[in-house]
């Protein structure tokens, strides 16, 4: 089942990782989602260098996943919120989470993933676009479009 | 509805990207994935310095995403295929490669998600555990479990 390889210019997942590829970036990411907005508090809960983090935050806002709004004029301040393109990433980052939770992580999880209206518990499946049927991640693969 | 971060190590995001952050290792894992298996191949199909890819294939090896299989004996020729661990990151590639058709790329997708035992599209989506309820991923976030 070996396939010819795409490009990595016209590889979605190369072109992701383009974006938020470095660790810093999706970690900046995650804050984001969880919440967070002003530069002190990014930079307190990940304990990146200062430098390090108003790079990420240009490359993010640059790259349309952040939004920048002045928030406090005197002296200026601005807060860092997803864009539609950032919000877009939530399934990507739970991913990353669920795997680093069964083969990563030793002990209980330490989250869970909910529908935040309800609180249910909720998980991340592949189902048929037509159907609805589930289907098992080893069976699911990209292949080119014909 | 900003939260408390979970510590770097106890993360499962953190704990993710310590394993397979670095764009070249995920790389390696989405050709794993399409049916990759030797040196070769993988160097030809990403076009990645032989010393880099050397190191990839073996910290991947070391944290038990990938194993490598003696397949020829003179010359030893080993084969590199996905473990348990490493085809349990097929989500995480699909989730990286939905985001990058929607938001990077230009033109048609270049590939489909697909059930390859019946060649029905699929798509990637989160259902409550308990119902099978389809939830929207803007209203899905990982919470403190308890």
């Amino acid at each position: 089942m070996k396939r010819k390889s795409l490009s990595d210019a016209a590889c979605p997942i190369a072109r992701t990782l383009d974006v938020v590829g470095d660790w810093w970036s999706l970690l900046v990411v995650r804050e984001a989602m969880l919440g967070v907005t002003r530069f002190d508090d990014f930079q307190a809960r990940l304990g990146i260098a200062r430098n390090i983090l108003t790079a990420r935050l240009k490359t993010l806002e640059e790259r349309g996943v952040l939004e920048r709004a002045l928030y406090q004029e005197r002296p200026p301040r601005h807060e860092y919120r997803l864009t539609a393109k950032g919000e877009a990433l939530v399934p990507v980052l739970i991913a990353l989470g669920i795997w680093g939770t069964r083969w990563e992580l030793e002990g209980p999880p330490p989250v869970k993933i909910v529908d935040t209206t309800t609180g249910e518990d909720v998980e991340q499946v592949f189902v048929t676009r037509k159907t609805g049927r589930r289907v098992d991640a080893a069976l699911v693969r990209p292949v080119p479009r014909k």
